[in-house]
Formats: structure tokens, sequence, C-alpha cells
């Protein structure tokens, strides 16, 4: 199954001059979503991980549902104030200023095996802060996995030596 | 499995006097994350939904993996400005003021059968907001899906006569 045929351009999203791949018609199809789950799978098989982390928002919808498919639990990243218990945080950079993100202290005990997932990854701040935010805990991250890579941003090079695994690239 | 053994009351959030009923112990359990989704999933079992709509943002975790079990697609309810294409808008009340949510229009065909589910089930606004929203693209809901009730709340009074489903109830 070809899996861009369920990407949508949305043009001048989120601002004039940018083309938004809109993920909506491929988690709308049963079958699409299906593939595109066990295809995030597929690199955890082999060596099976306890947690799977997932950025807020639209890294909670293939997030859990990767976690459900693998037998792991899931782990949310939230944006500031959103989670109720103690949290630590990091920061990244946004175009312009800086925003952060939490993940409970308690969620991750040390040496779990994790996979984080986020549906995009553009220039790789994000999942960075989301890898700086796993290693505080002592997670053990066992590969970073995007639906989609924006390889003409070059995100890869902000995040180590880490397996990453993208289903679309761009 | 008693899933209220992984629900966990944090006081004092998100402001003082109320308890917080958090459930990031039940998702970061492998175990109580498949069991809160399968039986999440049983009310749909004998007669299959097409879609799975989810609530921003927890209601995500639940409804994608929901999808994945049920072998349906996933559809985001989101706050307003996060959708790229075409949206309507349904505003509902907070404690001081409204808010709003949006879906696109294109991600329900008419007569679709659906399930809505979010995490909570408290005043009810949320669930009706989205309810609104579901029903003005002509979606046929088939049930709403929660994992917590609040009973004390009265949420079901505002959700008509659709089937409503709750793991947990206080």
């Amino acid at each position: 199954m070809d899996l861009t045929a369920f990407i949508r351009d949305v043009p001048d999203f989120p601002k004039p001059g940018i083309v938004f791949k809109d993920i909506a018609p491929l988690i709308a199809d049963r079958a699409a979503f299906r593939v595109a789950i066990e295809q995030l799978a597929c690199p955890y098989r082999a060596a099976p991980v306890d947690l799977v982390v997932g950025i807020e928002a639209r890294g909670f919808i293939f997030g859990a549902a990767l976690a459900l498919e693998l037998g792991a639990g899931f782990v949310p990243i939230r944006k500031p104030g959103k989670l109720p218990s103690a949290t630590i945080s990091a920061e990244y950079e946004l175009e312009y200023g800086t925003d952060s993100m939490e993940i409970h202290t308690d969620a991750i005990a040390e040496g779990q095996k994790i996979a984080l997932v986020d549906d995009l990854l553009a220039t790789g701040g994000t999942m960075a802060a989301a890898c700086q935010l796993v290693s505080a805990l002592k997670g053990e991250i066992a590969g970073l996995s995007f639906v989609i890579e924006l390889t003409f941003l070059h995100g890869r090079e902000k995040l180590g030596d880490w397996p990453i695994h993208a289903l679309i690239r761009y």
C-alpha cells in the first residue's frame, strides 16, 4: 500500500507559503491506518520496548495505537501545565522564541526500553527535547519513529545516533 | 482486572480543592492499557463502527488505540486553529466563558457509524459539542465511550439518548 496517497497537501497552512502535510486521510482510512501502525511497529518486533512515548498531540494518535500493537505501555509528553503530577521539562526552539514540554518524573523507570513517536520530523527540535526528557529519566531509547520526514530540513542531524524510522520521506 | 487500581488521585489539580483522576498509570501499564481498550471495544463488537472520533488530547490516546482494535478509522476533534483543512466548529461552556472545538468538514460521510471517545465524562459539555459536530456532518452515532465517569456531575443528562459506556464510575 502506498501511504503517500493518504497524505493531503494543504497549501498556506499554518501560514502563507507553507504546504502542510495533513495525515487526516491516512488515519481516517481503516486499512491505511492499520498499515501505518504495522510499519511503525516493525523495527521493534525483534527487540520489544517497554513503553511508547508520544508527543502531544498528533504523536498521541500514532503512539497510543503503536503501544497497543506492540503490547507496550504509553507515556505522553505534554505541553506545559497539562500533566497533573510532578514533572520535568525541556525547552525547544520555535521560529520565534522557545516553547517547552513536560513528562511525569515517574513515567519511566531506569533502563526501560523506549520508542519515541511523533507524526512529523521537521527540524528535529521537538524530538530532540523529547529525547532529553527520556534520557533524564534514564530510559533507554530504542528508536525514534515518525510517519513523515521532511528530509530537506535535516532534522536527523539534531537526533544523535539513535535509530530513526520514517514511513514517508519528502 | 480492577482498572481503578491504575487511576491516581492528584489533589489540587488543576486548582485547589479539585481531586484530579489521573489516567497516566493506566496507560503506562501494558496489561491495564490493553484491558481498557478491549473493554472500550466491547460494545462495538456486534455492530461495527466505521470511525472512532476522539477529542483532543487524552481522547486521542484512547480513541486511536480503540480505532486500531476495532479495525476502524480515526478522526480527531481538535482545539481551534489546529486542523489544516476546512472545518466546522461547536462551542461549549467552561466554568468561566466558552471554548470551541473543530472537525474537518470532510471527516465523516453521511451515514457512517461513529463511536465517540473521551477519557472523562464530567459535566458532559465537551462531548455534547462533539456530538453536535458529528451530527452536523450526518454521522450516525453508535455510542459515547469514556474511561471515567464522574456520576455526581450528571453529565449523562446533557447527552440525549445515545448509548453511553464508561469503564470506571465515581
